[in-house]
């Protein structure tokens, strides 16, 4: 399965924190790329920065969303608190081959809500689209604890106590 | 099983978006409460607002962190993408009755890696304390869908498309 992240609502410089995470998020639990709805030097710039040094082809970019959200072809999931929780709707899920996953900030535009095949919730509290997607992603793919990337420069070896990494030339 | 949260490295004003995300995850997830090595007002009102209209006892403090550290009474586990991965250790955590996971930004001071009982990453890639704690409650504690506050002023019912809430009187 194939999946992708749109990030919409990032507001340039407010939201380059969060949104550095959700793309930094999507890379690490396995998504292979996440489309902007507006571009972010600041946040593209980092992101390539990491996939340069840590390896894969994880795609960042910004595009026109309505048009590419109209036109995406998959499914269509919108994260929000107000959505069907994920568990309900998982093995749906797991059957298709693409599947775009929204992500929103504060205020999402309602079309949003009519656009997607789904609104899904990763509990109905107000918490981060940062968490939702990491949940999501991991319940969806597992793969949080396989991620391997060929052609990283650098890699983590885990150790009980302190850091230990690895420098490819 | 009772898990709290400390916060390190919290820069105020600059990371008052993220730690605001770390806190009402920590809540949203199933932690009892969260602790923060410096106040800031902007973080801790707005966390105590949404738990005073969500509902729950959440609890947000600040503290002298490495006294608070030292002396916790329980399990206590460093999340940092160069420990060892959850899912090798999560038999061990689920045998302790309190657990304290601490979550830095992104310098930590080396002593924390000693302090600590155990160094856990979620994943070996960098990415985000946000989405490392989402999926170590979620793992740890399997209550993200589950969540409910008894004394919620506000509460929602998941629907297919749009928003429905409740407000209580």
């Amino acid at each position: 399965m194939e999946v992708y992240v749109l990030r919409l609502g990032h507001r340039v410089s407010r939201d380059k924190r969060i949104s550095t995470h959700v793309a930094l998020t999507a890379r690490a639990f396995g998504a292979k790329g996440i489309y902007f709805s507006v571009y972010d030097e600041n946040v593209f710039s980092s992101v390539r920065g990491v996939v340069d040094r840590w390896g894969g082809d994880f795609l960042i970019e910004s595009v026109e969303w309505r048009k590419f959200l109209r036109e995406f072809d998959g499914l269509k999931v919108h994260l929000t608190m107000y959505g069907i929780p994920l568990t309900e709707k998982l093995d749906v899920i797991r059957k298709s081959e693409r599947v775009l996953v929204v992500v929103g900030s504060e205020k999402v535009p309602p079309e949003v809500y009519e656009m997607c095949d789904m609104n899904i919730s990763i509990g109905n509290q107000p918490h981060s689209e940062v968490a939702a997607l990491a949940v999501f992603l991991d319940r969806l793919l597992d793969k949080t604890f396989r991620m391997k990337f060929d052609d990283a420069k650098i890699e983590v070896i885990p150790c009980e106590k302190g850091k230990k990494v690895v420098e490819k030339p």
